[in-house]
């Protein structure tokens, strides 16, 4: 008879409308799994270590359909990316003590029964933690999002919302990389430091210490924006369409402000027209195949320093639900994770 | 001494709010001419013969500057495309007799000074008013915008908004020779029946007897749109993006709801994101360069009938206030051009 252990999770309890709460989601401490794959499984048994708390999620906390992903399912356990490691393996592919990232659940201990989709990790002397950030989602995400959806050019003007979140820090130094002036906005005056100090940004601003957003943007571009890395939708959008320059790109990432609440429309955007705009939406996802070819790129980027991952870590699974709401009014200081256990 | 000849103006009163009257714009009697091209000058004397009203005019009766065309300047005469016939010249790439089109003077006669930005016309087996329609800026904005921004697939779904307008007709009959499934929407069961009956669009609706936008949008495209043609702006953008497959493409063309009005902002941009849409705003005059290749492929269709044009001609100089304001409440059927000679 195998070892039962206890298994805590995190439950959605109900569809969510406007902010999510902590108490959207509940810690069930009840559970027990056994540390033994059944037989015949072609699955694995991890033990998950980090968990990731993505923007995205928020999508599936409503009924609506965006039709992207589907809705988390009320009274069942929330899942996520995250890192795990293999205590039992059914799959050929794997083996025990293996390190993995890719969907698993938000508890300590997880069956997955399509182990396929899971990527093996190879190279740990990195934190293994960076695998739901720069090495994960979000790193795809800044990459194609910049170099593919962006085309940048050396010189150009770049602006990065949510420039201190998981994504924005690497957009805003990828854009450096690239020669480019780059200028990030922030919600507090901590997170402004980093991208200054830390990240290599030209310039950076707190949002909410601005009356006037346009004026503002114009203060950091008097020349005009080349390209938006949209993060955040709203007011800000509205504001930086005034801004953009002439065949001025924008690559919807994200729009945070518009995940809880549609809010009001967008104005502006017959400069999308007047000012030859193109605005391109993408999910990272639809990218998979490039993700080779930006982890050989970031990866010595990484070990010799040139480029910084911040992180914020929330200490063991009773945190979860916090801190995914944390992300809604902006209180992570870089890509939020919470670690269930190190190794 | 040279023949001295009356010339009747339209005179741009003064910077226009909301929407423009026919008392913006003022008929000037009292101004002469000589028929004669002063000795020394480098241009060419034309006397007018069709001029072309387009929306994007009342961007220059805006103070405001969108940064791609100037303000007109109060009291001064209006300027815009037309077709002409060369009476005089003093530059050798042009003779008497010649016929012209490009930017012209609201008038009898005019003056160019810079003739070089002026047109040929070679071919007059077509009526010479095409050149301000099919043949000119808005048969350039048609092919541009659907074959280079929207990159049609055979198959595809196609929307065109403003559909019996100079550039929407052109676009939902480029996309039937595409092989696409087009539906266009208008503002009138005439408008409507020319659509169906005369331009080859699948499926027609007039959108001003629709109580709401996305229930209709959903009735003509259970499967979501491809490609949307962008006209109009405000709500019929925001329907739209209600609707829009993975990967679709919008080509902003103009926004004429928003040159007037910029009303509420546009919802429902979210749905860039997650259906991964490209948004691509465009002017035709960018694309100068690929009008040679337009011209060798629309005009053999213009002849044999495959491609239908339909014009709003308004008689006389007299009546162009009146055709110019018309565009903005939707009174032309298919392009509007005012004659003021024929030969």
């Amino acid at each position: 008879m195998a070892e039962q252990v206890n298994n805590k999770q995190i439950v959605f309890k109900d569809y969510v409308n406007g902010f999510p709460k902590e108490s959207d989601m509940l810690l069930k401490t009840s559970n027990t799994i056994s540390l033994k794959l059944p037989h015949g499984s072609n699955g694995v048994l991890v033990k998950n270590l980090y968990l990731s708390c993505d923007p995205y999620m928020r999508t599936r906390m409503s009924k609506t359909e965006h039709g992207y992903i589907d809705s988390f399912t009320p009274g069942s356990l929330i899942v996520g990316l995250g890192v795990a490691k293999v205590l039992d393996s059914g799959n050929s592919n794997f083996e025990k003590g293996d390190l993995v990232w890719g969907v698993t659940g938000w508890e300590e201990y997880s069956v997955i029964n399509a182990p396929e989709a899971l990527n093996k990790i190879q190279h740990t002397d990195v934190p293994l933690s960076y695998y739901t950030g720069i090495l994960g989602m979000p790193g795809v995400t800044a990459y194609v999002g910049f170099y593919e959806i962006c085309a940048p050019k050396k010189g150009e003007y770049v602006f990065v919302s949510a420039a201190s979140g998981a994504v924005g820090q690497l957009v805003g130094q990828f854009a450096k990389l690239c020669g480019c002036y780059v200028v990030g906005s922030s919600g507090t005056q901590e997170k402004v430091d980093l991208l200054k100090n830390k990240l290599g940004f030209d310039a950076a601003f707190n949002y909410k210490k601005e009356q006037d957003l346009d004026a503002a943007l114009k203060r950091y571009f008097p020349n005009g924006i080349d390209i938006y890395f949209e993060n955040v939708g709203g007011e800000m959008l509205e504001a930086v369409l005034l801004n953009m320059r002439f065949n001025g790109r924008i690559a919807a990432c994200g729009m945070i402000s518009q995940y809880n609440d549609q809010g009001d429309g967008v104005s502006n955007l017959f400069h999308i027209v007047t000012k030859s705009v193109r605005m391109q939406g993408f999910l990272a996802y639809h990218y998979d195949h490039l993700y080779p070819k930006y982890f050989d790129m970031v990866l010595p980027l990484i070990k010799n320093g040139t480029i910084n991952y911040i992180e914020d870590i929330a200490e063991g699974l009773e945190s979860a639900p916090t801190a995914l709401v944390g992300l809604f009014s902006g209180k992570n200081v870089g890509k939020q994770v919470v670690v269930l256990a190190r190794e």
